[in-house]
């Protein structure tokens, strides 16, 4: 009999991401598990997204970080509850971490539940937490080619924000490459090009965004 | 008897490593771990460093992505050796990895070998691969809270550039606060302000480079 290790790792984390999504589902609460880079500017669209929906619905947020509550800090500064996950050296989010971290949220009293995972553009797209979508951010500055050099985290995202283009007249990004080279991995990938610095074009995203926690609130499905 | 498995992967690895760095100490050939987050600039530096050092220094490159061979296309542009490795999803380099990529180099013919790692923040700093000295790239859009958040990489690296300074007018970017955050974590860290698009600050980290290489060369140590 041959002993099987990476297989179980993660069929094991998807039998936990799928109790935290049934239990997701009965409370009637989106969730999406957010990825990208360090930097790509993680914390400042969950800050964004706040901002501009928190007077439609009630938001919570789990904060993934090696260490600090430098992130989970700036939320709370915003009244959103949010429970910090110190990983202690790990690279992702795994599905028992945010299982583990739900009851310092009450499920009850929201609609939309954001996960902020590890700044990591590898890892945290091997391992489902329970989330109804993935997000990922690609920032301007970090090159039109990462498709091509990191293609798992493009192929598992629903949708991708092409963060900073407040940058583009100061860079070599090749916009309309990145999007095709996305869209080549992924043909259904929502794409919004945003700057979370100036606004431009994060309506768009609110709006996805608030028709998904609307159906989901009103038990139209996910 | 406990089963000890964390644990032993590091040790089996460093076992490798120790291999690798006793074979390039034979050889005389000085070896660096380049590390970053993804387009942080890493192939951009190494583009830069073998164009500075390469009438003074035999370079070769061992480059490390999750799929494809873009980096080591533009290495190979330049005349430079250099061999791909791909690490199939894998989210580092190891030391076997790098052992495994020497047959295709000639090290009786090379002073500088640089090992360019898979872009992240987080996995690689965990594991040597025979290198001289680790040598980390911060790019000014990541943002200052890095060290904070990423602090393994900060302290096990020698040398840190940051990078893309010639975007810090357009930035929140606290060049001073990133500074100081680095070296609470490490005093001994040498720092480079660097834009590899401009050529600014270059020089001081060729001088460094060209120093360590020339010893190794001469048989002064490392």
């Amino acid at each position: 009999m041959k002993i099987q290790v990476v297989t179980d790792i993660l069929a094991a984390n998807d039998r936990i991401a799928e109790e935290n999504r049934r239990l997701f589902a009965a409370k009637r609460v989106y969730v999406i598990n957010l990825m990208s880079s360090p930097g790509a500017g993680k914390t400042s669209l969950v800050e964004k997204t706040i901002l501009a929906l928190r007077d439609r619905f009630r938001i919570g947020v789990v904060e993934g970080d090696i260490q600090s509550t430098a992130d989970a800090e700036r939320v709370a500064a915003l009244d959103t509850p949010v429970v910090q996950i110190n990983t202690g050296g790990g690279c992702h989010l795994d599905a028992n971490m945010v299982r583990e971290a739900l009851p310092g949220l009450d499920l009850d009293s929201l609609n939309l539940l954001i996960v902020e995972n590890v700044g990591n553009l590898v890892c945290p797209a091997e391992f489902q937490v329970g989330e109804d979508a993935k997000v990922m951010i690609l920032s301007t500055p970090e090159g039109a080619d990462k498709p091509l050099k990191y293609p798992l985290i493009f192929t598992e995202s629903q949708v991708m924000l092409l963060n900073k283009i407040d940058l583009l007249p100061h860079l070599d990004f090749d916009l309309e490459k990145a999007r095709r080279a996305s869209l080549a991995l992924n043909p259904s990938l929502e794409i919004f090009a945003v700057s979370c610095r100036t606004g431009e074009g994060l309506s768009a995203w609110f709006d996805w965004l608030a028709g998904r926690v609307s159906a989901v609130r009103e038990g139209k499905g996910r």
